[in-house]
């Protein structure tokens, strides 16, 4: 019998000291709870992903170094750390550190690399090609790192069929995106069954800048069952004894054990959104942020997860009317402040837009010029009393919008963080429902007035301006944009795929891609209405370089995930 | 005796229907000029880089059907054609096809995948494993794919010490950097000699987004003699005759056939930007520019390079003064709108800026908020000028600003192009000398007014305010931001090799990183300051993800270049 603590811990990228003082402390944590092996994450020790910090060489000094230091405290247990290795030529290997009783028992080279979606392990890390294994405690141990489980015939089947090892571990840094922990159980499971051995998977959690990463480390048994799985999003300690059957474990106490344990779709979204969020703030060392509130959902939504994340005394509401903001959105903003509890202050910007119009010579008929305008007096605004109070500015735009170029580049989009950036309008709406469940029933009380879900999107931005002037409803253009960004469709293809008399295309219930709700409404779209919006979304590409980073929740986000050129002349 | 033709072409990214027409012609001219072989450069029908446009299948099929056009106008000739090839399970090859004859006579895959710098070819390429040669018209032909060339040991040794061949072709899409050509030339004429071969280098002209590639396609004899060199920064045909002698060749007419044909440092620079310019204008389908002119010199070269690559009738010019504008200020712009002969639009900003201060209850004493402010209303002015007229906004901010975040976010960040990003100020004013001069050679007159370069550099965004009140001095700030973002030093290097006491590093006088002019009067810097100068960058990543894109010009510009996350908390 073998005791294994899982150290699913949050570090902060490039802060070694800080994430060395973290390892340590859990360290000793496991020791006191009698564990023979404590796991951590991939890259626990820099940080994931650390990107170009890489190429300078006193940072991986300083990473070796830090090793140095958490090796003098591993008496009487064995501490898996991941870390950045230096071999022959000054090559780099992303590697585990396998430290025992103050001495290295051995490092383990990551043997294959991503180098594709957010991945660029390629530009930074040489492979490993040796699959070691190691005892601890007369038990034998392979130890491999996060992609090398996703092989098929990868390390694992050496460590086990020719090393004999009797327990696998994976240290992994997974992001996260909607859906993404099924495939994982999915893998891990049929890798534990294949190879006949006890899994242990180890993944981080935490926000760093785009991405997020979820935890919910797990331990299959050797029948594929899942025998226990740490909290998502949370840091956790998570501690099991090996062998152990089912019904051997209290563990999950719900008694779904061997089943998975996935998250709500909606919930999930929410729950990278808000440590998405939490983890930016904090990590870069604000406090407090500034949200325009407009009377529409998708501010709405932003505010409400911003105060679920930071604290009501840590968000400040900006109202700033034109003379083409409605009583409505007045009342809804009104409305929603007092809901959330969350200061408002209200700055109408008329005064200043007629001044421009005068300096630039400027008629009163609305132009796209006008309307522009609006929204960087806005921009400025937030961003004048964001120097004054140290405050971050939270953009509030969706994916729906950034993917058409629906957004004023300085205007809305002038921010700190874009929280909504990869989630579709659609979603915008599921994730208000559940966020107002969520204060309800904390707190008996809907925050977001029903007013602000029920009424036409607009951007008020001229007279009786509906977002439809301009775009397809939400509900034909989200499956659109997935199609197509996250699918890579071309357009015969989405037409097909969306045509009015075609039926929504199937998906495993576990990993809807578009909601439910929005393929059920949708109605398809012709040839014309789609090379029109893939147009929209290849002309915005200038648009989305310049804009805020935000979380990741979907499986192709923009930037890192998704490299296009802005001046790219091919028309699908 | 074989004759080659070296097309050295200007693609546009994604536009598959306007490469193949524009291929076809050179072909054609070729073979008016009896050329048996016409090389193109690689991935020439896709354009370069493609970047995740390769992740749609249908772009592949589109490039592989325009191959199959092409090979129909290949009567009596053989052309080498860069493309993406598809093989088993969908791997993509970065390829050049061997069209002869309306028949495909082979394709080879590059074997050595660049996945470093800007790089990304590992994230959608698969190396070739086959060193094929080809036999055209009795001579055994090697080709390979730029990478391929600069391995030792690489596809060339094999494709002439084992197959024989007389001539290698490699075809480049090798992006521009100061002083990259004495690279190239050192390492093909290494190539050539150590084969003992005829090397032919046939390399991309144009700009794309941030890189522009500058041509100075190469033919040296197996002496690793130049023997033939095509045009600098715009399109060629070079036609030789292979086998060839020095002597033979009337080649290049100044007499200096088997030198470095390379271009004063200042001047390669001034051509990289003039041609980076007019292509991101000209290939995103803009005309006019729009450029806020301050009467510092940023803006100053900006507009003399906008008006070279454009034509002066195509800038227009906007001057936004301030209380704190001074009148030298106002006098500069003038005249150089005068000398230039562009359209100059002035919109004094008092009277908004005073309605903002109302607005947002701001005193009148200049704070930072103040400050951006400003800058943030000239933004706003020229964006909505940019609005009405269509004409896109040049950002005027240089490297060093860029890199030290002495730069306003949505204020003179906001704009399309930012012309010199990748320009350190030092750079800055050894510009501006050459393109007074070059303009000087043509009018008879110096267009930037000397008080301009002289002055001390400021913002005027308070009173007496000078850029050095926050900056050290440029030519100590410079030689500090090369070693850091450019050379990955630590701050502990950066100390000893920029001490006072220390000399100027020695460098290769056919690539100086930083300008010579820069080192001499460098008088070093303090731990205290290096470590200043860190922070500023290091804390400025979040303004550079919102930046536009500008011309590489450096060996790491921001960007794709240098991949750094903006949560970072390692401390140099």
């Amino acid at each position: 019998m073998i005791c294994i603590a899982l150290a699913q811990i949050n570090p902060v990228v490039g802060d070694i000291r800080g994430n060395t003082a973290r390892i340590i402390s859990y360290i000793n944590r496991a020791s006191s709870k009698k564990a023979d092996i404590v796991v951590f994450p991939e890259l626990v020790l820099t940080g994931y992903p650390p990107e170009d910090l890489l190429n300078t060489p006193s940072f991986i000094d300083s990473n070796l170094k830090a090793l140095d230091k958490i090796r003098h405290h591993t008496k009487n247990i064995t501490a898996i750390i991941g870390l950045v290795d230096r071999g022959q030529n000054g090559a780099l290997y992303n590697s585990a550190a396998l430290l025992s009783n103050k001495k290295t028992l051995g490092v383990y080279h990551k043997m294959h690399l991503p180098n594709y979606g957010v991945f660029d392990e390629k530009r930074y890390f040489t492979p490993g090609n040796v699959c070691k294994t190691f005892k601890v405690n007369k038990t034998i141990v392979g130890v491999n790192i996060c992609e090398d489980i996703w092989v098929e015939r990868g390390p694992i089947n050496k460590q086990v069929g020719k090393n004999g090892a009797e327990i696998v571990i994976n240290i992994s840094s997974s992001p996260f995106h909607a859906g993404k922990y099924f495939e994982r159980y999915e893998i891990l499971s049929r890798r534990a069954m294949e190879n006949r051995v006890y899994l242990i998977y180890v993944n981080l959690i935490g926000g760093q800048d785009e991405l997020v990463f979820d935890g919910r480390s797990m331990v299959f048994n050797p029948d594929g069952e899942l025998i226990a799985q740490a909290k998502g999003f949370a840091e956790d300690l998570l501690v099991v004894n090996i062998p152990q059957k089912i019904q051997d474990t209290g563990y999950p106490p719900d008694g779904r054990a061997g089943k998975i344990q996935d998250i709500e779709y909606t919930e999930e979204i929410y729950r990278a959104l808000k440590l998405g969020l939490k983890d930016y703030i904090r990590k870069n060392g604000f406090k407090k942020v500034l949200i325009g509130l407009s009377g529409g959902i998708d501010s709405a939504l932003t505010a409400l997860i911003a105060v679920d994340a930071l604290g009501k005394e840590n968000v400040l509401g900006l109202y700033l009317p034109s003379e083409f903001s409605s009583q409505l959105s007045k009342q809804c903003t009104l409305n929603l402040a007092h809901n959330l509890g969350v200061r408002l202050l209200i700055i109408p910007i008329k005064d200043i837009y007629q001044r421009y119009l005068k300096s630039l010579g400027l008629s009163g008929k609305i132009t796209l010029t006008h309307e522009n305008l609006q929204a960087r007096i806005r921009g400025t605004i937030l961003m004048a009393l964001s120097n004054k109070t140290g405050a971050i500015v939270l953009t509030t735009g969706n994916k729906s919008e950034m993917s058409t170029g629906y957004a004023t580049l300085y205007g809305d989009m002038a921010g700190g963080f874009a929280l909504l950036k990869d989630v579709p309008k659609t979603m915008v709406y599921q994730l208000s429902s559940y966020g107002n469940d969520l204060f309800y029933r904390k707190s008996g009380k809907y925050p977001i007035p029903m007013e602000i879900i029920t009424r036409p999107p607009t951007a008020e931005l001229k007279p009786n301006q509906k977002d439809s002037d301009t775009l397809p409803e939400y509900n034909v253009l989200d499956p659109i944009l997935q199609a197509y960004i996250e699918e890579n469709r071309s357009k015969g293809e989405i037409v097909q795929l969306t045509g009015a008399a075609a039926a929504p295309p199937k998906r495993d219930k576990l990993r809807p891609a578009c909601p439910d709700e929005c393929r059920e409404l949708f109605r398809g779209a012709s040839l014309k209405e789609v090379e029109r919006i893939i147009r929209m979304v290849d002309r915005s590409e200038y648009k989305r370089r310049q804009s805020p980073p935000g979380v990741k929740i979907t499986p192709r986000a923009f930037g890192k995930d998704r490299r296009f050129p802005i001046t790219a002349a091919y028309n699908y």
